[in-house]
């Protein structure tokens, strides 16, 4: 359930600034990333028993680590490196699902170039493992958060090798996607769409 | 295919020494790690377009990254943090496959302590939703390599908190799990195990 202002802003609800802060009715957003917000979503599906969905670890390339005594192993040079797949995957209703989850400032369109070719190549894959495979993109200008089908991506990203646009318009985002209203609990119930996909 | 010689031991191909190096025709996997063979094996399987199972990244704790001009990102100080789930999954034949791979050195039996908590209680957590878990343990003593269900090793698990043996039984693992015999391609065909799972 949104809570939108007569001007159609989205409603927050305050911090509560009681001692008691009751972490389950507050679903202020504010300062939250879509990673942030997709996190606690997953842990809601996960204490409930909904289902098993985890965000990967960042992939980094480990050049040296100290091993101190009576210490925990330091890692004293490592870098960052592009991940292979996508970074959610888990298992609903018997079904093996995977997506990746995108912000962006734009507010007419969504720019392909948040994916990398790994990525696509990976949700390819996975569809033709018969797995659910989608993105979660969010308008930061508006807080629209909306799951696309890794389909409807990959005929855009395809048709951007052969000329075609280098983003996905919005009205066909809002038309071929499924709108995500945020909730209390949880957060962004992003499964609802999995659900239309399933049945 | 294993070739073993007459006292029962493992042939293992000499590595070419040609120039001309034919990857797909060598599966010594002398050196290698249970982990490498798993990744090699999932390279094949991948490649092939029969399974979508990646290795998820080794989780890291970052404390420190330095930002040099024109170069990448440096993490300086960083830490080895526990994984909360297993490290691989992926999808198969339409399914949801999730699994931790474990040597010992122990000729007998297999320690449970090579497992934590957390790995265990998200093996429960995927087969509540009806994902295929199972562990990879390999007897390195005789390169012996068995798939166990997650069900045979819950049981395990939970018979040792109530005073139950610290250990699974090789005879055990021999007879409730399913023996993987070392190929060409893939080198581990552990997808057998799971097609039998199925079906």
């Amino acid at each position: 359930m949104t809570i939108r202002y007569p001007n159609g802003n989205q409603f927050h609800e305050q911090p509560t600034s009681s001692g008691t802060h009751n972490d389950s009715i507050n679903f202020s957003n504010r300062g939250m990333t879509l990673e942030d917000e997709i996190n606690k979503s997953n842990q809601y599906y996960l204490r409930e028993g909904i289902a098993v969905i985890h965000k990967k670890p960042t992939p980094i390339q480990i050049v040296s680590v100290d091993y101190p005594k009576r210490s925990a192993a330091r890692i004293k040079e490592a870098y960052f490196r592009r991940a292979s797949t996508t970074d959610y995957n888990g298992v609903y209703r018997g079904k093996y699902v995977d997506f990746d989850a995108k912000e962006t400032k734009n507010k007419q369109s969504f720019p392909l170039k948040n994916f990398h070719e790994h990525q696509v190549e990976h949700m390819r894959q996975c569809l033709s493992q018969q797995g659910i495979c989608f993105a979660i993109i969010k308008f930061m200008s508006d807080q629209a958060v909306y799951v696309l089908k890794a389909t409807d991506l990959i005929a855009y990203w395809d048709a951007q090798r052969t000329g075609g646009r280098k983003s996905i318009p919005r009205k066909v985002i809002e038309q071929e996607g499924f709108l995500i209203q945020y909730r209390i609990n949880p957060l962004l119930p992003y499964l609802q769409a999995v659900d239309s996909f399933i049945e």
